[in-house]
Parts: C-alpha cells; structure tokens; sequence
C-alpha cells in the first residue's frame, strides 16, 4: 500500500494536485536542484514495489529484502544510493510483550522510500513532525533518515523501560515468600532480549558511521544528531546486558529459593511425622499384653496413657519450634 | 564418479558431441578467449581426481583436502586459482537430525571443478539454474562460484528453520505440566548447533573479501551478490547464537521444573502419609488394654472410633487441599 | 539551582561585586585573555539551563542531554566545546544500596558550565579546594575538570571499597554453620556492581585519551592527572569484576550449602524415625495375641519389653552417632 | 643422548665416516653451500646440550628453555637463528590419558638441532621419511621444521580424534537409563582438553605468520605447506572447543539424569511405603478392644481382615502403577 | 626504612665510607659517566620517601602511589624517567594462603629507587646475586629492573606451582568417596586465583613491550630477557586460568557428589524403613483380636510369628541389596 508520497522543495511539502498514489507525476514534479520526494510504502505486494523500483533506479537485491520482513538491520551502499534495513519493535501491555516490524529506506539523490512492514511502529508521526519543522527539513533526504532512526531507537528505549519493569516484577516474585514458579516468565523475558539485542546490535556500527560523517548521502552536518541516535542505542544495548544478566541472576536465585523450601518442607513434613509418631510408640506400649502392667490396673491409667501422648507429641513439637523445623 | 563435464561459451552451453567422461576432449574445447569448463565430480577416486588435477594443474595439497570430507570451510589461494571448502548441510525430517556433506572448488583462469562428498545436496539444480540464465553465466567461473555458495547458504537458511522449530518443540515440552526429560533432546540440538557453526563461521571472512570485490578470480561485478550471501551467513549465525542461549535457559528451566515437581510430589506423598498415620494413631490408642476404658463399652464405641478415624484422615486432607500441599 | 558562578583570574577568584545569580554580568566580567568563569548548577530547570545555555552558546543536543539525569557517562565534542557526562556514585550505609546522580561539564573557551543532579556528590568541596590551590586553579578549566573527575572518581572507589565490605560479609554468612538465605543479598550486590559497572567503565576510554594528552581543551599538562584517573578507573573496574565473580563463586558454593545441609537434615531426620521405629516394633511384638508367649506371663516381662525398646533405641542411636548420621 | 647426527648435503645423507656422538666432526663437515645438520637429541644431559650450544653458537636463553620439559609452546628469533618449542601429545589407550612431551628446534643457518624430551612422539620416522625424499629434503633446515611441526600437529589431530571417542562413551553413558556417575569421566576429560588447548593455541599464531612465508630463516615456497598446517590445527584447536561445551552440556544433562532418578526413586518409595501403612492400618483397627466388635466374633473375619489388608495394598499398588509411581 | 643504598661503578659496588642513610653523600658520590645508585627502602616514612623524591627529582604522583601498597602494576613514564609498580605475591604453607606485597621502582638517569611494602619477597637475595655478577651489573638500572622483575616473576611461579598442588588436593577430595564438603576450599582457591591474576595480568604488556626494546631507559640489548620474563608470565597466566576452570569444573562435580549420596542416602533410609515396617505389619496381624484366628493358640505360633517378622526383614534385606538400595 501507498501510504504517501510527496515531493519537498526548501523544506515544505509542494501540492502537486495529483494523488500519492501517481508516482511518476510526484517523480517528475522534482524539477530543481534540493527537491526531493519521499515515497511511503506499508506492507507493499511486490508489483508496487517493483513499480517504486523501476521509477527510482533500485537494486534488485536491496528490493528483494525490502519485500519480505526477516531481514537483520544492515546499511548497505549500491552505487551511489544507500539501503538501510530497521527493526522496529513495540511493547503489547497486554500480552507482555514485544512485537517487531521492519522499516527499509531506501536513500538516493533526490528520494527517499520508505517501505514499512507489521502493524506497529507507523512513520506517519515522524512525517508530520518533520513537515513541521522546515528547518530541519530543508536538509533532504538526511533529515528524513535522521527522523525515522531517532523515532525507531526511542522506541527501542520506551521497550526497555516496559522490560525493566517485567524484570522488577519477576524479581519481586522471586525474593517473595510465597511458592512462585517464575523459570517460565524469566524464559520468556530472556528470549525477548535475545530479539531486542538482534534488532539493536547491527545498527551500531553505521550509526556510528553516520555520526563521524563520513558516509556518502548522509550530511556532515547531521552528524551529531546520529551521535546522539548512536548514544541512545549504545544506552539500550547496555539496558539489554544489565537485564540479561540480571535475569540469570534471578533465576540462580530462583533455584536456590527452591531448594531452600524444600529443605523446609522437608523438616516441617518431618516434625509432623514426629507429632504422630511419638503418641503412637506411646499407644504401642499399652497395647502390649503382659500380665503384670501395673499401669494397666490403674484407676486413671488411661486418661495417663492419653496425657503421656499428648506430652510427647508436646515434646517434639516444642523441640521442633525451638530448633527452627516447625 | 563424473557427474557432469561442460564447456560453456557466451553464457551458453556448447555441445561439443563427447561425453561428459571425456575430460580431455572437453578441456581442450575450451579455446576462445571467456570459454570456461565446469567439470562436476561426486565422490571421485583417488584416480578420477587425480586425472582431472593433471589435467587442469591443480595444487597437490588442495587436491589432498578435497579427496577427503574432513575439511573445515576455506578459501585458499594457490598461485592465480581459488580453493574453496564449503560444508553443506541437509535436515533429515525423520530423525531430526543435521546431515553434513563438503563441496570442494576449484576456480582457475577456464575452468572450475566441483567436488562433492555426502549423499545430499546435490549441485544439479544450480547447474540448471545456471544454464537457464545465460545472463548470468556470461560472467563465467564466478557466476558459477556465485550460484553454489548461495545454494549452500539457502540450505543453511532451511536448516537452520527447522532447528528453530525443534527448540519451539522443546520450549513447549519443557513448559508442559507433563513430566518430561528433556535434558537428551536439548543435548542433541545442542550438538546440532555446535556442528552447524563449524560449517557457517569460516565462511563468514572469505565471503565478506568476497562481497568487498577485491578477491582476484572473482569478478567485482558480483560482489554485491556475495554481501547478500554473507549477509545470509551473519543472518545463520545469529539465529544459531539465539538458539543455542535459547536452549540453554531452556535447559535451566527444565531443571528448576524438576526441583519443583519434586517439592511438589514430596508434599504430595507427605500429606498421603499424614491420612494413614492419624487414623493409625487411633487405632493404636483404642488398642491399648486399660482396665479403665469407658470408650470401649459403648454400644457404639467401634463406629465412633471409626468415625474418629475417618475425622482425622479428613483434617490432614482438609489442612492439606487448603495449603495446597495435595 | 544555580549554586555558585565565579570569575577566576590568575587562580584566584574575583569578587565582581554582583551575586552569583547574574549570569550575564559574570559573563561579561570575564575580559582578559586567560579569565574564565565556573557555573555550578544543581538540578536546574529548563528555563535556568536554557538561560545559561544562550550566554555561553551551549549546543542544544548537549543541553538537552544535561537536563536530565538518565544519561549514560561521555565525552563529546561540540564545535571547540567538550561536554562530559559523569554517573556519580554514593553509599548509603543504612540500606547498604549504592546511589546515583549525574554531573555534566560543558567546556569550553573562558568557561565551564557544571550541572549536577541527585542529592549527593556535591561538588561545593572540589570548589573550595581549588580556589585555596591557586596554582593548580590557574591552569583554568582543564583543572576545573580534573578536579570534578578525580572528586567522582574517589568516590566510585570509596563506594568499591564499602561494596567490597559487603561481600566479605556474605562471604561470612555464606560460609558459616548457620542457615541462611544468601540469595537475595547476593542478588542485590550484583544489581549494584551492573549498575556501578555502567557509570566505570564508559568513562575509561576518554580518560584514557586526557591521559595521552591529545583532546583539544585539555592541557598536555594535565595528562599525567588523567593518566591517575584513568589508572584509579581501571583499579575499580578490576574491583568490580573480582567481587562480581566473587559472588557468583558464593552463590554456588551457598547452592552447595544448602544442598549439604539438606543432606544432612535427611540422614538426621532419617536416625530420628528409627529412634522411634525401632521400639515400636517391640512395642507391637508384645501386643500380640498368641496364647503361648511366656514372656507376657514373666514377673518382670513389661520392664524387660521397656528394656528392650530402650536398648533397640541406643542401638539406633548408636550406630547413627557413628556414622555420623545424628 | 644424542639419537642421530647426520650432515645432508643436495637433499642427501652424507656419510663421513664418523660416529654421530663426534659432534665437531659432523660439524666441519658442511663446507659447501647449502649442506645443513640436523642434530637429534632426546633428553639430553645438561653437559650434552651445552656442547652442542657451543659448536652451534646458540643463545643460553633457548637452551635454557630446550633443557627442561615445561616450556610452552612458542617460536622466538635470537639474532638470525629461530627457537621453536612444541608440545608433543599421544594417547595412552590403557589409561584414556593424554600424555605430553616436548620438542624444542634451533634453526640457523646449515643446521637444526631437535631436543626432544618425553617417551613418546619419536622423530626418527619422520627423518627417515625426510630421507626417502630427497625432493624435499633440498630445501634445507626448512623442509625439516615442517616435517617436525607436521609430525607434530598430525599426532594432535589423532589424540583429538581419540577423545572425541571418549566424549561419545561418556554421552552414552549420561543417556543411558543405568545409573552412572560420569561426573568424575568427564572432569579428568575437561582437564586433558585443557591441557590440550595449551600445547595447540599458542602455536596457531607462529604457523599463520610461517604460512604467509614472512619469516625469515624459513622458506617462502614452503609457505602452502605451513598453511596446511595451520589448517590443521585451527580444526584441532575447533574439535577442542566443540568437544569441551559438549562435556559441559553433558555435565548439566547428567546433573538433570540424577535429580529424575531421585525423582523417581521417592516416587517408588513412597509407593512402597502406601504398599505396607494400608494393611498396617487395617490391622490396628481389628487390634482394638472395643466390647462390640461385631466382625471380630464372625467365623471368617481373620480371613476378611487379611483380604482386607491385600485389597488395601492392591488398591495403593494400582493408583501408583496408574499415574507411574511404579 | 632505608635497607640499602649504594653506588655502582663499571658493575661493582663502590665503598664510598658513608653509612647508607646519608642519602646525599651517596648521590653525589656518582660522578662518572656510567655510575649509578640503588636506593632500597622497605615501607618507608613518608619522610623518608619525601626525602629520597627530593634528592632524585621524582614526581609527586609517583611518590604518592609508591607510599603505599594498593596499586596495580603498572609501567608509567615521567618526563625521561620510568616508574613501575609491581605485585608480590608468596605462599604461606601453614594457612595454605596466598600473600601480596608491591615493589616500586623509580628508574632514572643515574639511579633506581626501589621501594617495598609487605614482610615478604626480600630484594636483598637478588641484591647479592646482581653483585655477584659484574658482567651482568655494568648495564646499569636496566640490569637491576630485569633482576627484579625476573625475581618477582620466578616467585608468581612457584606460587602457581603451590596453588596447582591444592588444587590437585579439592580434586582428590572431591573424587574420594568420603562425604566432604569442598566448596569453602574451592572458593578460598578462586579468590585467591583472582588476585593473583591482578597481579598478573596488567605486567604482561609492558613486559611486551620491554621485550622489543623500544622503551627509553631500558637497554635494548636486555630485550631477549625481558621477553624470557613476558614468556614466565604468559605461563603463569595460563596457568591460572586453567586451574581456574578445573576449580569450577571441580565445583559442579562436587554438586553432582552430592546430589548422588542423597540419592544413595536415600535409598540406604528407605530399604532400613522398609526392614522394620514388614514385621510391624506382622506384629499388627498377629496383634488383632478375632476370635478365630488359629495360629493364635497353636503351641508355636508365637515362634512362627517372630519367624515371619525375621523372613518380611529378611525378604526386604535380599531385595534392597539385589538393586543395590543397600
């Protein structure tokens, strides 16, 4: 689908009269020398973008991976134009947890396509933001990439927060007294980094590429805003260690929280066994059949022979408690 | 055995009415200048091998290494012509298991010369693939080179899905209620990963040369094509890396799912001991043989003490649902 | 806030005659060639930063970065300017918790702007060290910043060594006869060490550059003092590493205690059931009902059946005792 | 002892006539060219070593080095003359031990002298070898370094094939439903890949630089062969790593095999307990003395009573086989 | 406390008839070319040190770190002079414990300052030895650096050697067959691991970097020793890190120990459960008060009895001891 298609001249989006959906009218619209256009595609079939492909000069290769959404982040030169694959990811509160979709630009001189996939994650924000601000905008295709990176990364950062708070509550549980059994929450949690550390990792190294300024169709001057960009995804990939291994941890004391309540079990379990046993050696006494058991005759042998159960069981109980077991 | 012998010319195969057996006649064929002669061998003899090495001066190590499966992925040079080592990989749906196979090249000035080992994995198809697409053979041994590593790696590709939905399996037998062990099948794909990392990670330096054009006997041409196919590869490894750590804490998960059906039973079997020994303790006491038990002349002293026992057995189990202990 | 805001001319500190809260006039005071002015801000708002901010020309990126206190610590180059980000660390003895702020410097010609946030760490102390050194204060903002770095840098091995205390305290409990519950100590010792490995170790690389002497705004001088603060850096980071392994060598020998003990409560629970088994069985023997047992019709037949579950008792108890089971 | 001593002159043997312990003769015997001597000692006495370090002027350093056994691996430079130290390692099947020894070589211009100390890994098949080559021999104190260093990593790639054995016995093992405590096996395997590891890696890096032929005092043309070397021990070095995580998989599996073997053996225990408290309990009940007993008085109530007792146990035998206690 | 203090001239000790306290009197009595001074203190005042800096021009920074002894090794360069930091380490065989020391050297034009803290690793041996050996002691401070480093590194050794015999003992006692409790052991071992690599560790780049000999104010020639000493260091470094990691292979097979004798406990317990329960149950039987039970007035019932109770123990015996539960 066409999501949109506009042409930019000196910062502001040029009412062409045609539809986003005539691409080669908005292609030949851009007559001067900064204009350029920027193609907003969403889950596109591949005739739509193979007609984007053809209008604008695109590899085949780059297109290939732009069509279907399994693609790791990468920034990858052709000729003189530059595709970049993203990651996009999104935090579903009520499943907690995180989805991905893809974004890829393509950036050439006077164009920029952007071709996103999945439902979350949308750029039309970023373009409305950026439409905003002819300032910023005036500096073609850069600014665009600038805006939907730097709207990409602080979704990443939104994502970590929401994960920071699934790890406080799996901690809580642990280091609860109550029996919790918290393995396959930490399971998931683990698995959802390893997917956030695929989607942040690869776009280290051409963010800071980009920040040093040496990349060809990215401006020298935009450098310290992809500084920043590359700042904030070193932030996350370091939130992302911190929590892994703070997930390891958790489950280490998981398991010892385990084997602590089993030892505790297994003595209160014992204690009790105690409780019964002791009357019951008690009453195996007086079952006994001998002629002469004095106690046997007594007036008030049994009404003994039952307080001697219950001080026994007294006994146990006492020294259990005392000892910690009860 | 010669499992095909060609000479291709202008991206076309030339019939050059001889059998594919006739490694001489063919190599001698080869007289304009881009002609090239792709010779295709699968599990050859010592004899056959060392016929095709006379014939096209192949380097005596390289032919040592390609007799044998044993190999690990390269690509060494030897004077101007390429060696290449490549590992390949099959999944056996019956016995979820990862089957491994090599495919030796050699890439000279005219020729290339295939040498496959193992039962999977045949070359045909690519051949094919090939020779429909003279587009593509025009550019000679390359093309050629191009077309076997990126069918080696799609198989990868394939692999490595079918792993993925092995762990997926595991994941959900580990996480089942039902009692399960684990611990064979996460060792086995475990071993699984290990080996498939053997046969990705060495490729991944020669293919990047590759893909940065400057390999020699190597078209510059094709060297976007190979930065797919790394791309490709780091794509592998990745998902290899994930799994492994997937399994890993899946491994972890299933140990503590152990301790915890543990605990679970010894708190089951305790309360079962608990519903014998109070009952037990009852009829201990109404055994005992006091002069002075009024209870034991009751009319109905037997049903009480029935009664009685059936009271505590129905405490334990009470006290026992409430705290969850059965 | 602003806390203070200084001319310093010479080493000394010039009193200007108007209150540290008029920027502009500060500014403005600051006419010959080596004069620079110190403002130290405290959790300022966006109006006082931005304020701030348009006297000295600070870069917008930069001052959005200072303004709050997530950042993660760094040295950026803006223009002629450094801005530097530093974590600082304290230790509260109540809670035994380890404590953040920040402290952000802007750097640059004939000034340094400090901002810090969080309630310890006050930066008041660096202050009045320097203005009493004046031949160290005449170097200007160069020993502004080895001041403010060497001050942080005290206390992250202030708070190693209180983290250190802390482990060699588990350790203790750990190790001792007692049973305890490490996990959840150790836990939170390891989040603290993550988090103080956050602010250590991203400041190294930077020092380690003051230290050679090679960034613009640093006097060369001066590297030999970064060359000890990069040397202190990298004792806490070698600190941090050996207590955190440290403490995963105590989690698993506490696994291993809890384990032992678990061992040793069965075998002691075990020699308690046979104390009481044992002469139940005598006990049940006796309570036979067979018409020819002579010993039911002996004079002293109950004591001697006492006798007997006492002694099959000692037996027990013997042979527990010296297995070492009791 | 000195084990051969022999001057090879055009890739021959020269015989002068002399016994090979006659150090100086064989010595003053190279005058042409490109005559070398390869001197073989096999643990040598201090005073056999420095008469050999005085004729060929090598440095004390090294021979310090060549006179003990407990170097590591490691090639260095004295001057124009190369020390080569290397692990030797075979495998003793009686004992499934690794045993290790040393080789130490000083090549310098006409001659190497080989220190060999440790029972195994004989270099004489591998000078006769040489001998029988003469093709190869001609290249002088090179020729002998590879086929040494050849031997060498031949002999690891045997041992590693060796353990790779013993790692599968051991997986067997873990895997098998017998009850084995592989902990031990798998510990003593752990140690010798280790020792292993040292005698392989440090290696790896002198015979990449001698295949990239840049070494000077060995051949450039030699440069393929110490490739394939290199090769060789990259897959040694490879095996050792794979095999090692194999160990610690099969460690953590075993651990998982002893906690479901303790599982199930306090499942069937508790079964068996249920099997004899059930009719224990009948028992009690018809043990008491209650005056209206009815079943007591009947003509066959001891045999209800016992059928009673069977019923009981074959009910808790039947539950328990049902959900797998037994 | 000043130790020694002399000059050295054409590598023998110069009497210059002043005790070695007159610091002054020794610095200028070196008046030629080539003479030097060694300045040896043990834990000095600060005074003394103060004193030492004055007279030889050391920087305060230095001074400060050589006051006292929580440095880590290090080599630094003031101005034209080296100041470097060095661990002791020695092993107490009565507490079966490592212990730390530090060596400082300021090395100079003319003069190297040593400065020791820690009772153990005396330089007065090393002193002696350098005397001894004029031909050595000509090159100056480099010879007394090289001497000192090589003694300090031959200590690491044989503390390596001390801690491989303990850890030879954990295994043993870990494998034996007798219930221990090793993990204090195995902690204690990695702890002390820990601080021997810090000690380790940070020397083996400067050692390096003295090996090639391109460090001013050590003589080249010196180089081939201090690449013997970086050799004795990378030993030892490997060395650690493999008792390392049998110390933790050691650590889990100590779990898996005792996961195993609470199994074998726990069958012992159930079969000796199991020997008294049979013949309770019997008793119980026997103990029921039909009328018509026979065996109660047959002249040898009460034998049978006590014979069926020893057959059910007995019956029990065979049982457990056939499965191996005894």
């Amino acid at each position: 689908m066409i999501v949109d298609n506009a042409l930019y001249r000196n910062g502001e989006r040029v009412d062409l009269g045609c539809s986003p959906g005539d691409l080669a009218a908005v292609r030949t619209g851009a007559t001067k020398e900064h204009d350029f256009v920027w193609v907003g595609l969403h889950d596109p079939t591949s005739e739509e973008l193979d007609h984007v492909a053809q209008l604008y000069g695109l590899h085949e290769l780059a297109v290939e991976d732009a069509l279907s959404a399994h693609q790791r982040p990468k920034v990858e030169r052709y000729g003189d134009s530059l595709f970049i694959v993203l990651k996009t990811l999104w935090y579903v509160d009520e499943d907690d947890a995180v989805e991905t979709g893809e974004i890829s630009l393509f950036v050439g001189h006077g164009f920029i396509v952007s071709v996103r996939h999945g439902t979350g994650a949308s750029l039309s924000q970023a373009r409305q933001r950026l439409e905003a601000s002819s300032k910023v905008l005036v500096h073609g295709p850069s600014a665009v990439v600038y805006a939907v990176v730097d709207d990409v990364v602080d979704r990443y950062e939104s994502v970590a927060g929401s994960l920071q708070e699934d790890v406080d509550e799996v901690e809580e549980s642990v280091f609860s007294t109550e029996r919790t059994n918290d393995s396959a929450r930490i399971y998931v949690l683990k698995r959802e980094l390893a997917e956030m550390r695929r989607a942040v990792l690869p776009l280290r190294e051409p963010m800071n590429r980009f920040a040093v300024g040496t990349v060809g169709g990215i401006h020298a001057e935009a450098a310290p805003y992809f500084r920043d960009v590359a700042d904030h995804l070193t932030r996350v990939a370091e939130t992302i260690d911190t929590l892994d291994s703070l997930l390891s941890s958790a489950f280490d004391a998981h398991l010892a929280q385990i084997s602590i309540q089993q030892n505790d079990d297994m003595r209160r379990i014992s204690a009790a066994v105690g409780l019964v046993a002791a009357p019951t050696l008690v009453a195996g006494i007086y079952g006994m059949n001998f002629d002469h058991m004095p106690e046997l005759h007594w007036m008030y042998g049994y009404p003994m022979a039952l307080g001697l159960m219950l001080l026994s069981s007294l006994t146990v109980f006492v020294i259990s408690k005392r000892s910690g077991w009860l």
